[in-house]
């Protein structure tokens, strides 16, 4: 009974059903799949009755991008709930409940966030969440530091290291970000109006440096258990709450990757801010948003994650201040190099955004382009310079002057 | 029969008469027990017959070191022997074959090497081993490249780090190299005469920052499978041969911590000359030689490291010969800094050698080890400035003007 198989909306509802404490044994359920059939099947029971629901997620056995098919491990579900667990232990409030994960089936059934909308949507939308700033930041802060030798003992730290070796996902990571944008791989989608740009980056040896440098520090850095795919479709927003989701890519690897990740995908909207039909003022305010929501991100989470060292730091060879100095440059500098990693492979990567690729004019969408490509190969060769999160705004304030 | 209980040598003799292709069922067997007690049991099995012996090693559920006794996993004798076969696997004349290995037993059955010295004893006899550089090197090549993520599938290393995670040998590391000879701890067996430099050590803030940022790279830093304890005492040896034994700290770690090792125990050799009854010129001639060899291994390791990368390297973006040059110069002062970690610990932590402790004249003694001080100390307050192996000479070199 509990052999994999991917489940119909039937079986969903009866699965569903049976969970204690959720819904009575007979009660009403309807089921609507609302994953997009790539990765997961996502049902969303509910209990109209009741206005109660849940979300099941359950893992298929393959993955689909762009018509390919590919194996992909069904562990991705443990590695995704595990880590939904640990994240819940840290920031309750800033990551949906699991209720249950059945590792046969690959399933996990965990709160519904209907009420929610994905955050790239809605920015997309121009709207503008106050709170996200202090929430994200509280999120990696926690998250980060809990998770690494700096905040949990560091042999029961090696043991999760080992529950989270994730080869497979992190193959995705090395080739999709760290490798295919940076020749002419079969999987880029590069757009026609911007090809001269592309080949640059294909020829630019100062750049394939950095980028291998970067590689190399995701290969080794087992520094604390990332969510691993921090981008703005994997946060579910709404005015009074933020919500991370979506850790299948979590293992073990270097901090500035989960951080650069958000950054990133807030300057990937600005860049596509070039196209959407507000007049400049509208345009420059909401970049004046966004660069200010980085800001203060760094800044929350630079004194959050400071405060949690001095307070809970678990090592006394990690606890003097210079060492901390130390410690938190070299992770502005992971930053934005992966900020800046982030970024292009989203402009002729594999997997592109919506914030650019929505965008109805082409003229705007090429200005939008190269925008990010030129934020992105600059904040990566800049990245091992860095000495202030001023130097990542400033690329970016200087790109679209 | 096989649940884990310390071998008699009786119970040893009937094991290896057991033993398939060895000896024959009838053979006349005797055992020497030739371990020292403090973490395994060592027979040596012969059969005078034919002149036929081996080596059976078992782990003790416990670690002695200067009177105290506490638990240690067994689980370290699969880690050594399964790293011993992927050693023999890379370099098959540089490790102990291993016959078989029996898990419930914690029990290894290995080459006898009877016919080799420790190489600390050899140093401290005043022997010259001409090969020993280019074994070493090729050994440090081989190892360290093919388990990393330049020479072998990346996915497949990350099982392997999965394989050899090794909480309770690494806390040993952390603790006794990283941590307790920088402040007044227990562990430390502090030489009255020195106390002054030891002192100076544990106030030395700058020096702090520099250890805590090593020990940060073996604390997170995947890069290889390292033997761990790459010591004189682990390396057996004769003129025609180099055996490179006992791997239980073997995990992956950062590949300077292993040719900092080699470095460090050199060095501490070279420390140790000060109280050997050579005249000034055996002295200055032995020191050479010693730092000859150190020039040597490092510059064979580099040679042989990079062409087998540029061969067999399995990853198009580290191919390059700029990310190269970067790589290497980062093994460099990772191993210059590790080094200079492993020659302090031993002048004033618990575990000290015998190169100095077997020093008769107090005044000797103690001159080597504040010589052992001032170079280990130098070491790691240059590792991240260092650009040519040659710093490393000079700062032993200028010890002792």
């Amino acid at each position: 009974m509990s052999t994999y198989h991917a489940f119909t909306e039937a079986e969903a509802i009866a699965y569903a059903r049976r969970m204690p404490d959720l819904f009575a044994p007979d009660s009403e359920l309807t089921s609507r799949e609302i994953g997009d059939g790539n990765l997961n099947l996502v049902f969303h029971i509910s209990e109209p009755a009741t206005g109660k629901s849940i979300i099941l997620k359950q893992a298929l056995p393959y993955a689909k991008v762009v018509g390919e098919s590919w194996p992909l491990t069904l562990d991705r579900a443990r590695i995704e709930s595990e880590t939904l667990m640990i994240q819940e232990s840290l920031c309750p409030d800033l990551v949906p409940h699991v209720f249950a994960y059945e590792k046969d089936l690959a399933l996990t059934v965990m709160q519904d966030l209907s009420d929610h909308v994905i955050m790239r949507k809605g920015l997309i939308e121009g709207n503008r969440y106050p709170l996200f700033a202090q929430h994200i930041a509280r999120f990696l802060a926690n998250t980060l530091f809990y998770t690494s030798d700096l905040g949990m003992n560091q042999q029961e730290k090696k043991e999760r290291v080992k529950q989270f070796i994730n080869p497979e996902l992190c193959k995705i990571t090395e080739d999709l970000i760290f490798d295919d944008p940076y020749r002419d791989a079969d999987t880029n989608n590069v757009p026609a109006a911007i090809r001269d740009a592309v080949e640059t980056i294909w020829n630019d040896r100062e750049l394939h440096l950095e980028v291998a440098i970067l590689r190399n520090g995701f290969l080794t850095h087992a520094e604390a258990l990332l969510h691993g795919d921090l981008h703005t479709g994997s946060i579910f927003i709404k005015e009074d709450s933020t919500k991370v989701i979506d850790p299948e890519f979590a293992y073990y690897g270097p901090m500035g990757f989960d951080i650069g990740a958000v950054f990133a995908n807030l300057l990937l909207n600005y860049a596509a801010q070039e196209g959407w039909s507000r007049d400049e003022q509208a345009r420059a305010d909401y970049r004046g948003y966004l660069l200010g929501t980085i800001k203060e991100i760094w800044s929350l989470f630079h004194g959050e994650f400071r405060s949690l060292w001095s307070l809970y730091g678990v090592d006394r060879v990690q606890q003097s201040e210079s060492y901390q100095d130390w410690y938190m440059q070299r992770l502005l500098r992971d930053t934005i190099g992966y900020a800046g990693c982030k970024m292009v492979r989203r402009v002729h990567g594999l997997a592109q955004v919506a914030d650019i690729n929505q965008l109805q004019d082409e003229a705007a969408k090429e200005r939008a382009q190269r925008l990010a490509l030129q934020i992105g190969t600059s904040l990566i060769k800049h990245h091992r310079h860095a000495q202030s999160i001023d130097e990542l705004l400033d690329i970016a304030i200087q790109a679209v002057k």
